[in-house]
């Protein structure tokens, strides 16, 4: 069991009072950096990208807006607007222009479907990305559909199915891969529990980490969104944070009924892009991109499963089955997850997260991202020294 | 009077559909270029920013993360959250950090209130930035208060204040300068106005454009931000994309009372900032930053009044007084704005902006946008040769 030394202490208690101020969320390595710049940080395996994809992205800015001073168009003038970017993926995705709706990241389009199609009552799984919860509007009813530590956290479909129909929610959410813990619902799991719901209202699907999951070893992404077409109830919310590296630009998009697109777009989310958001964008349609991206793509996902390996034969952490590119670990020696991620910190200079501020976990759980090999090899590394 | 040939009447066709397809906005000049490619814009006066402070940011931008590599981390990692970014504004702009609401663009924040805040009935000054009545949720009651071309669409104060204390709308918008005229509201006059006006439950003061009106020539600023204390039903939006040049940022914050920004934070606008937004929010703050910026604010305002002059010497044309760095101009020699526009457009390269989509406008107006002394020379002279 860990136990921090005084002088660590202090430097832990001021972890946890900016902890608390980014609410059930980690502040960023920004502002941890600014307000205890005693700490070096290594690694941020706090923070969920693919960093091969942030390199291939920084490389085209490079080449295409920094070299050529092109950058400064994107800067100074307005991005297009909405539905104009719709149209770009529109080809790319397959998917009707009218029922795609451009994000400031997937969190405005989660916030505008949450504020604008749930009325009364949501049916969400624990644990899971807080937004889904703390962005409802008051008076939303709210039933916790706990996934089981002794399940691995798997989602039971059949008995999932049987609440929503006792509970008759008007929305229900399902992260896939599920954030904390990275558990996966098949595809034809997904339509099997999609024509069993359609009388739900609004069945929010968000795919942000789509891009790591796998049915086999062709490493094929199998999104849902095209389904849109056939059932008007789903809103597929997608996030390039994650696959795509770049969380800073805030990019996402949204997929649902073109009714709904048209009626966000009546009355707001004109220019709610950026000029580096709609370069992304135009990068992502391109063939060579994708080609490009596609090796990174599958190069970190078995990175990312060979780290998972190794990060379970620790005999003190049980680490769940994850399909996304996080790992949720508990912590089995009886050291609190508050203590080991600031010893993670203070001590060794890697970010992770503490999980003890999402609803539905019963024990002490911490979230390991998974990095570069490099870094990854330094969380083993570390861990192993830890528990040597 | 101007009359367009055959092959020129075609492509300003091409031009309708694309101004159409945006509404009651411009399209962006990289939607004009992408769809009409034979088209060559050389001065983009339709496009309401400061050019200098853009050179000044650029600047900056590459000293300080292109230089240096550090722009990757910008695209990586996620911004800081909503209430960190105000608290850094907070002792800049001498305001209670929980009374500043980070937004993406300005836009952002006039949705945010409009939905949030606006009940029943509204107050719109007309001609306006339409967003200020189409993002209006439905069963909102317009009023329309018509500025008048015989007050040069000045706001007459004690009309104005009769008429909103006649009609007792919950929410009134003042925009200062107007748009898209650019009259100007006396600092003194705005404390008279919300004095009288403290039983309206929103009062909107969008100054976007402030940092290029002056009452003086010391060319100081007036902001009524710091109000917000006194009056509690003030909302003060601000966006950066006009003074500092930087639209394809999307950076823009309001100050209101500290429970609307709890209100809002309570339940969305968590990460609506980018990492360039918030490079840009931190250096905004810095004095010596500032200490340039004055210098080139102050060079394109004593550029744009002279260029205002010179463009009301054109018989053909009436320049309306105007205090921000656009010229609404009216054609008195029985042109159709949207030919002149077209024609501006197709023949010289200068893309204007044709007024005859905003409402409480009686006649052909267009609106002409100040950039650099070079280009608004160009403006000058090719305007001389088309009445010459």
């Amino acid at each position: 069991m860990i136990k921090l030394t005084h002088e660590e202490n202090l430097i832990a208690d001021r972890i946890k009072v900016l902890k608390n101020a980014a609410g059930t969320h980690s502040p960023s390595i920004f502002t941890v950096l600014e307000k205890i710049p005693e700490l070096e940080i290594k690694v941020d395996a706090c923070f969920l990208s693919n960093p091969y994809a942030t390199d291939l992205f920084v490389e085209h800015l490079k080449e295409k807006l920094i070299d050529t001073g092109k950058i400064r168009d994107v800067l100074e003038f307005y991005p297009s607007q909405n539905a104009v970017i719709a149209e770009l993926l529109s080809n790319y995705l397959g998917i009707n222009k009218q029922s795609i709706f451009i994000g400031n990241g997937a969190i405005e389009i989660i916030q505008a479907i949450l504020h604008n199609y749930t009325r009364k009552k949501i049916v969400v799984n624990i644990p899971t990305f807080s937004s889904y919860y703390e962005f409802l509007k008051n008076n939303t009813e709210v039933v916790y559909n706990k996934l089981l530590k002794e399940e691995n956290f798997e989602l039971n479909i059949d008995a999932y199915i049987e609440l929503v129909k006792k509970e008759k929610p008007d929305t229900i959410v399902l992260i896939n891969p599920n954030n904390p813990n990275g558990g996966y619902i098949k595809y034809k799991n997904f339509i099997y529990l999609i024509e069993e719901l359609s009388f739900v209202n609004t069945i929010i699907v968000d795919e942000s980490f789509i891009h790591f999951a796998y049915e086999d070893y062709s490493f094929e992404m199998k999104s849902i969104a095209h389904l849109v077409e056939s059932f008007q109830n789903l809103v597929v919310v997608k996030s390039m944070s994650k696959d795509f590296g770049i969380a800073g630009i805030r990019a996402g998009y949204g997929v649902m009924s073109k009714d709904r697109v048209s009626s966000l777009l009546k009355n707001g989310y004109l220019w709610n892009s950026s000029g580096l958001a709609e370069f992304f964008f135009r990068l992502y349609i391109r063939e060579d991109f994708l080609k490009e991206y596609e090796h990174v793509r599958v190069k970190y996902i078995r990175e990312t499963q060979t780290y998972f390996n190794k990060l379970s034969k620790i005999k003190e952490l049980k680490v769940y089955p994850s399909l996304a590119n996080f790992a949720l670990i508990e912590l089995l020696d009886g050291t609190k997850s508050d203590e080991f991620v600031s010893t993670l910190l203070i001590r060794y200079g890697i970010y992770s997260r503490t999980c003890n501020d999402k609803i539905g976990l019963d024990g002490e759980f911490i979230r390991l991202a998974s990095r570069t090999s490099e870094e990854n090899a330094t969380i083993i590394h570390t861990l192993n020294e830890i528990f040597s």
